[in-house]
């Protein structure tokens, strides 16, 4: 039986609900994360709660002390026999009335899940989204936030076209990111990935990368990603490499030698 | 005792919960729409249908009939004893597993809820927004999606000023709309409303006042919106005169004829 952890008690999955009024079902107004559990641990789990006090700061939401939420995430994954899997941590505005105003005392849920690590997901065919932008002009897009439609409208257009993921350009046309993924790619040579300020999700696993393989952070633009020898997407769960875009093979078509690395580094 | 009506089911609200694996919940993956209930029935429920439909369409939810939607929301407004008052009316995707890509058959999650019509809000004080930018590049912006969290670091910014509500501008720099209503505006002596290129939301209410006033949809910047000599807000809900900007009042500081007209269209 599937357990999750849910304002503090964990509870069977399937009788486990968040409130009608809760703001983060009405509004997507909350934030989260998405750990990897490995060998007893959570990977990176200082980067991600900074990460998500950082996202809670913008939203002006309150947070639990940050030891009782690394203790809800191992509670979680110890009470599901979790071996090699994820975690994910969802933290919302909680219940409030009709309309946008916050209610004067926030009562934020607090939510964490647990599945096992599914099948690796071998390298990746991905098109560039043509039916909508990454708005960097919007700080939401440095924070892991519920609002997630955009990048899930450009998903359901990879898979209508058959592919894995899709990029997402900014509103100036640079690239941004995968759907839930930092893109990577070598361009004359260089190992280069877009930075925050053209859309990019501060990734904890990006970070790794860079600080490890010496990356730098430069727009991309389209153009750049159809030279590019190598392509890989990067999260906290995965390092995949990318193969093809549009229909267009990233070098001779196989996983590249960055990728790998990145692989390596954890 | 508040009842809502949750998959075809009226429940006590405070009982009403919606599993921790919906993805309006984890992903903002959803529509909604806002309606007004006077005298026994829903104001321009068609074109609030319609709206609703066009979402779905664009998500790729499939939504139940038409006709269970609209008895749907009399029969909470009836069970509730609304007499004046506002419905919400909520589809999400429903449940899913971990990740962006929906499951295979979709079983999405329908809620209505009702309140009470709260007093009159009066006269609204508004800021410019400057923490974020409404983004027209993306088709969401002319959807009533679940993703809202722009609007609400808006009506934050808003009310750490002591201001009302807040105007958006697009990430051209033109006013698209305010956080959760239709900017409308008299400049140069015409009726004049964000086009939906703009990133404005066609709204209901919009439609009505366009249809009855012969306003014009035309971009507007920010100098426009300092010299017009009238502004106001609708949605479903309201009309309300704008009379103030970022501190300066608009016009004579006092609600104008225009806005009057619109308030008795209905």
């Amino acid at each position: 039986m599937t357990l999750v952890w849910l304002n503090g008690v964990l509870r069977p999955a399937a009788a486990a609900g968040v409130g009608v009024a809760d703001r983060g079902l009405l509004l997507g107004d909350g934030v989260f994360e998405t750990l990897c559990w490995r060998a007893g641990t959570v990977v990176r789990l200082d980067a991600h709660l900074a990460r998500l006090s950082v996202g809670a700061a913008l939203l002006g939401l309150p947070l639990p002390p940050m030891a009782d939420l690394a203790a809800a995430l191992a509670d979680t994954a110890t009470a599901n026999g979790l071996k090699d899997g994820s975690l994910r941590l969802t933290v919302t505005a909680g219940p409030g009335t009709r309309g946008l105003p916050r209610p004067a005392a926030l009562v934020p849920t607090v939510l964490v899940t647990a599945v096992p690590a599914g099948p690796s997901l071998g390298a990746a065919r991905v098109v560039v989204a043509g039916v909508t932008r990454r708005n960097e002009h919007s700080p939401l897009s440095r924070v892991k936030c519920l609002s997630y439609l955009d990048q899930i409208l450009a998903r359901n257009e990879a898979a209508a076209q058959g592919a894995d993921d899709a990029l997402l350009l900014n509103t100036a046309g640079q690239v941004a990111c995968a759907t839930a993924a930092t893109l990577f790619a070598v361009v004359d040579g260089a190992l280069v990935t877009p930075p925050l300020g053209a859309g990019a999700l501060p990734g904890t696993r990006r970070a790794a990368v860079l600080a490890a393989l010496g990356g730098e952070e430069r727009a991309l633009l389209p153009d750049d990603v159809a030279r590019a020898t190598e392509l890989f997407l990067t999260s906290s769960l995965m390092v995949r490499p990318v193969v093809a875009v549009d229909g267009r093979l990233v070098g001779d078509g196989r996983p590249g030698a960055m990728a790998a690395a990145a692989l390596g580094l954890t």
